[in-house]
């Protein structure tokens, strides 16, 4: 088992690894350096000067006690959190962790495991099924529809056959844009009989008037709604995710979550982030004008391309979308291949990102025709849905 | 399931939660308030002023990209710590996590899972069996002498019994602070049929000349060992843990690391304490020194204590330990109720801390006087032992 490859080099194989994991590549984006960065779907807006003082002079505050352990159960970042949230929630309702995935892990520990489900509608965020499997959880993939929304009726079919211990549902849903109405978020918690994951991480950028299901939480103690600061709070350097549910949520994460698991200069950055929200969530309102002129582009282009409340845009049909996905980097344009097979998703950035990749975008569409809207094979008149 | 309690209240049993958590509460030492906190094996010195200003500067050149997720794969961070580390280890055998129990969580998601299971000696870090259930992987208890130490024999024939998938050393251990002789773990290596991951976040406070298991990584891939900043560099609030392997180890966590698992501000923390690493292990001989003062002083009230070489004292043995704990939290000293069940762990703090310790268990001492070494049903003669 130990035994070395040819070169003497010990190969993954060689060592006794986990059955399920042989073959597996690593979860991730490539990060390349290139000029426009519009892959991972990151707030191109970086912090302001004042944003940046706050943080060293925060840094410099907690700094001095960086020999102890930080706030096992940060206290002071929850109480912060729920004050954004709203909605009525307490702190005692909020939980936070290393980016939304660590949020999503300890839902998986606590709530899944070895003889249980969880079931997604698909396209959508791929570490949901990552996550899933990776905590010895069985993952069951429902579908989206053909416009990548989520009919209500299928749906409960669905959790009605295979009675998920956990169902997650993603509005807006990353990487289709999609977000779901309040009324089919709230049959589906209805109807699942186990724990309802509401993934969040995008729902500052959906178009005014779109309820949270924060609003679903009284009364519903199954329900869990994940958000993020990596994107609206242009905070993905920092890693902070966070959940609102019933407060017993929180006490059964309490019993799985590694002790200590947030540093105390995460918890410090996010507050002061918090502290700043004016600024940081003043990038969405420029982000979502930037995000529907993309899409009227595109579409202007003869592109079919999913609505989106989020802060990006999956667009198609390409016969082979590896190929045009290399055109634009070749145009230092870095996009994402992702989601259904012919459709690319590109992430919403600054004007000049954006002015960018529609000047790649025109170049390589000469090389590379996309499939018109209508045709078989593919989503009908998406420019029509929603 | 989701019935609210008698006063409207849903209780943690309300919840679907995995059935092998009900009935558990959550991992952590009590987080108190006190003048003299003795009691989690923090380094009680705070980073300089010089420290301090190197992070806020860290945290000032970093921000400005804090929309931008981290690098991934922490490659900057792991040059610094392969250099720190020496014994020839390159930046691919190294693999950085938020504290090693994440890291220890990623080595069971990897090669633990169900129908797999993990062995430890114990007493031992409480966490090891904790992280190994929580990945749904068995745990399998085995046995230190009464001295603390670990007997090649029967750590050999206990191997050759379960033939674990993962055997965990803790190398110096905690809570008894003893350090393990490099053959023994050689042999356990050698005999172990999966994983042996030796557990030396408490390393830096051996006594000179003890030797890491670091030396044992060329030719064994199946060896990991892991280390923490969090003791001796002083950073328990930075959360940065770390191991030493075959990169074919390191491959092998990629597969389940959370992507973007290490924050921005971790990363450079982390690299900021490390070219202050003379300043930081400045403390450790200080430390080492305190640690064999308050030995000698408590065998010298006639307690059995147990030899360390980590930055703690395990010492005993008392009929009701947690009288003991109470009366010294009423002198505003906090230690640690963990380990055997008459026993008592104290972490060794400044000379002034020391001091008070010292004047709070003499007091103490008065009203609960401890069961002399050598007398049946306790280890015999600790001071003898090493």
């Amino acid at each position: 088992m130990s035994a070395p490859g040819a070169e003497g080099r010990v190969r993954l194989d060689d060592l006794p690894l986990r059955d399920d994991l042989r073959g597996r590549t690593p979860y991730g984006a490539p990060q390349l350096d290139v000029p426009v960065r519009l892959n991972t779907n990151e707030n191109p807006y970086p912090p302001s000067a004042a944003l940046v003082d706050g943080l060293a002079e925060a840094v410099r505050v907690h700094a001095g006690a960086l020999n102890r352990y930080p706030d096992r159960d940060s206290v002071a970042l929850r109480e912060d959190l729920a004050a954004y949230l709203g909605h009525g929630i307490a702190p005692a309702q909020v939980w936070a962790a290393n980016g939304s995935n660590e949020i999503l892990q300890q839902i998986l520990q606590a709530f899944g495991g070895p003889g249980r489900c969880a079931m997604g509608f698909e396209p959508s965020y791929s570490m949901h099924p990552i996550i899933t499997t990776g905590a010895s959880t069985r993952w069951i993939s429902g579908a989206r529809d053909d416009d990548f929304g989520l009919d209500p009726g299928r749906a409960m079919a669905a959790i009605e056959e295979h009675r998920p211990d956990i169902v997650f549902l993603t509005s807006p849903n990353n990487p289709t844009g999609t977000a779901l109405p309040l009324d089919v978020i709230e049959r589906v918690v209805k109807a699942a009989p186990g724990m309802v994951v509401v993934d969040e991480a995008y729902f500052e950028f959906a178009r005014t008037g779109t309820p949270s299901a924060l609003r679903l939480l009284p009364g519903n103690p199954r329900l869990i709604v994940t958000r993020t600061m990596s994107k609206a709070f242009a905070m993905a350097g920092t890693r902070l995710g966070y959940l609102a549910a019933d407060p017993a949520v929180v006490e059964a994460l309490l019993l799985v979550r590694l002790p200590y698991h947030l540093s105390t200069l995460t918890q410090a950055a996010a507050r002061v982030a918090l502290a700043h929200r004016a600024e940081l969530l003043g990038t969405v309102d420029t982000l979502r004008a930037e995000r529907d002129a993309v899409v009227a582009w595109l579409r202007g282009h003869g592109l079919a391309v999913a609505d989106s409340d989020a802060n990006f845009v999956l667009f198609g049909r390409f016969a082979d979308r590896r190929a045009v996905w290399e055109a634009l980097l070749a145009h230092g344009v870095l996009i994402r291949e992702v989601g259904p097979p012919e459709w690319l998703r590109v992430s919403v950035g600054t004007a000049e990102e954006m002015a960018a990749f529609r000047h790649a975008m025109a170049a390589v569409l000469a090389a590379h025709p996309a499939t018109p809207p209508g045709t078989p094979g593919g989503p009908d008149d998406l420019e029509e849905t929603q």
